[in-house]
């Protein structure tokens, strides 16, 4: 591990953090800050800088970081942006070594005295040494560390496996919640901004390195140092997966991503280009990112394009054979063997053995479904498994039949426990939202990639299993 | 209005219904079948059919419909395949007018049994002059006369608007779940399955004359007549707006619709010609079936590609505005007028007065929402509103402030509804879903088209604008 590597990862494990800009005035962005990481278990000592005077409750508050007696190895700074500079100053000389700086109101305005001051934060950082992140940004949420952004951030059991870097805080914040729900254990979420300082190039290093990160997610609107966060994709992505979602593609989104963060956007081709050549997976939105991430970590490797569909309801069955060609799949026929197997299973009318499956009423058959998915996961003409289940089709059932439902779930669930090969489970919100989430936590709980659209499903798969090949056709 | 009309007009008012098949074995469909009829209040009488001699509870029972006092003008039939054709001998005896043959088993099943079963069938059609929709199908759901095949259909105020055609049983209820949350109304749905006597040709003129169908949607495996049923939506599509879903495009999809319904696929290429001669609106999925129904019930009409974007988060902005010219709109600059007004509503750090718009913290101001999207409906830059409220930004102010989500909506309701512009909101689906479905509710029940899902509405929103287009350029 280089000294670059060692130097960043300091900043994720500071001895004690200051948060600077608290105040009483309620929404106060700072005691934000200072929850959110209260909340997370923080194991060293927080400290309020409240240059008002006020004092905070729960949190021992000093006027400046320089009253602060101990040590303070990182801070968060959220005063207003005519402060920021005298407030840096005071970092430096306390000797913090890192700083997020949520503070807006810089190149992202657009307007002259905006960008001045960014250059004169930049100057900063490049005199005294001090890492900055931001501004105009959210920073850090490492959850198995206790460092966070807001509150309701939820913690993660160990240490997780997904790290992700955002230069916008709406999206970091989007996809951890998102991700949260669909069973993603995020490492290291940094939101960073404006990048004075630190930003995607070394994030991106930092990433490759750190033995916690395994999956690298990046949303990137732009850079000022094009040639950098290049090279820094390429060599992200030729040692770990790399999901990027670009904003700003379109010529209206290069503008919207200027008055955002105020990077600048380069061509379209020239970033997929990039992107190819890094090898990475380029998604469109922050759920498909999400899910690129939940395939990569809860499949086996697969390049295979050969699905069998199984159902509960036939009509449905037919358009996701469409769309699974549409997205690059093919639906074959399953062995004659397989075919046989089912049929042992079930064979009632209404049913189709052939592939889509259609179990029809056979779903009310519980003790089959193990049968039913060995013979898939037997099956030498396919190559993954793509399970939908329709929950519409039970509320009616559970009216007369309470609890059907669950044991439904629950069989599934025993039944493709013991499958190997690649499988995802799809479960379409249309009613019965309630069971359906019930269900949803059931199967990701479990340790399934789950999604609630077949096409974000099946566009995302693909994308994973064409990243598969290319990685197999470089060993 | 022609007398074919007249004859299938009948189908939808019966004087009095006999579902055939009853038995108190539990899960009974010919049961289910009455009790959906007896809970959306069907007017006349309703008799139950048991040929095993069992006395169904609250319905008068007969062991064959000849022993019915009265006039038995439509029948639901649900006897196993091996009795069907002894029970339409039965239904012929008593001058029923038309059945419902939900029973399956024939042409479906690739059997040449099941196809010379299907054939005889269709013989008693023809030489009786009974009108048969399906086998293998569920029927018909108008709510207004208390028809359904669902207990857990539900009631619609009113007449309704939309009618619906499906091949496929699930495709029909799925919709009608669907399209029910989001406050569809449905008139007539019809699923037709096999399609021995009438079928789409048959449906689609009929939609096309009824006075209460303003919108006509379709679900389409096959046919046996490719000729008939492209003159049908050619007709169709002339009078009314008609959303056409495919299910069998790819080679596997006709396979899949070939053991589904026993239907006939042909070419993609034949059918797509077929369906932009009758300038019908084509979608991929169900979801886009309804989402199309509503951009055409709820917005006025519009041929405008401008649309402006307005959230309250920056990072998710510059994606959508991405994800806006991908399917086909510009994101373009709001006139000068337009933004001062905007400047003069809301001027913090952190927004946007640009297209695309970000309230960022401004969202808080709800006394500044009428103004705002005053300002955007007033606009002459853009034809069209894209709202995304993204419920996730308010999870955690809702932990300090309860309420405070419920305010907001109450607070985009009142400022929306005064808005003359075509408008959607989207609330994408992250987390707090409680809050979520509570938001989505509040927006579908003031009669506004509510998606939960960016890309999907774009996709959606940018086929009815072609679909205006065209219709403008008849006209």
């Amino acid at each position: 591990m280089n000294s670059d590597y060692k130097k960043l990862d300091q900043i994720f494990h500071p001895r004690s953090i200051a948060i600077i800009g608290a105040s009483n005035r309620p929404g106060n962005a700072a005691v934000v800050f200072l929850k959110a990481h209260a909340v997370l278990n923080f194991a060293g000592p927080l400290y309020a800088i409240a240059p008002n005077g006020d004092q905070v409750p729960d949190f021992p508050t000093f006027k400046n970081v320089n009253h602060v007696p101990g040590p303070v190895d990182h801070a968060v700074i959220a005063v207003p942006a005519a402060y920021l500079l005298e407030v840096l100053s005071d970092c430096v000389r306390k000797k913090v070594n890192s700083v997020v700086i949520f503070t807006s109101g810089f190149s992202e305005s657009g307007d002259p005295e905006g960008m001045e001051k960014e250059r004169l934060i930049r100057a900063k950082a490049r005199e005294s040494g001090i890492r900055m992140i931001g501004p105009n940004c959210m920073g850090i949420y490492y959850p198995h560390n206790g460092m966070s952004f807001r509150p309701d951030l939820p913690p993660v059991e160990g240490p997780g496996e997904i790290s992700y870097l955002s230069q916008s805080g709406g999206m970091a914040f989007g996809a951890v919640f998102l991700g949260n729900r669909f069973g993603l254990k995020y490492n290291k979420v940094v939101s960073f901004g404006n990048e004075v300082d630190l930003g995607g190039p070394e994030l991106l290093d930092y990433f490759a390195e750190d033995p916690e990160t395994k999956v690298i997610l990046a949303y990137l609107e732009g850079t000022r140092d094009g040639r950098s966060l290049g090279r820094a994709l390429i060599r992200a992505g030729a040692r770990k997966p790399l999901v990027v979602l670009k904003g700003g593609l379109t010529e209206t989104g290069v503008r919207a991503a200027a008055s955002h963060t105020g990077a600048l956007g380069g061509s379209r081709a020239t970033w997929e280009s990039v992107f190819r050549q890094a090898g990475a997976i380029q998604v469109d939105t922050v759920d498909e990112l999400v899910g690129a991430a939940l395939v990569l970590r809860r499949l086996p490797k697969f390049t295979g394009r050969k699905m069998v569909i199984i159902t509960i309801s036939g009509g449905l069955s037919v358009n996701f054979t469409d769309r699974a060609g549409f997205w690059g799949f093919e639906v074959p026929e399953l062995a004659a063997e397989t075919c046989q197997k089912l049929k042992r299973s079930f064979d009632i009318p209404g049913t189709s053995v052939k592939n889509p499956i259609d179990m029809a009423a056979a779903f009310m058959m519980f003790p089959i479904y193990p049968d039913v998915f060995r013979a898939l996961d037997e099956d030498p003409e396919t190559d993954l498994i793509f399970l939908v289940i329709s929950i519409e089709f039970l509320a009616y059932i559970e009216s007369f039949m309470p609890g059907i439902t669950d044991n439904s779930m629950n069989a599934f669930l025993g039944a493709i426990k013991e499958v190997k090969k690649p499988l995802v489970v799809v479960l379409p919100s249309v009613i019965g939202e309630e069971l359906r989430l019930r269900a949803e936590q059931l199967f990701v709980k479990a340790g399934f990639a789950v999604f609630e659209s077949v096409d974000r499903a099946m566009k995302v798969l693909n994308l994973v299993r064409r990243y598969h090949q290319r990685s197999k056709r470089k060993e």
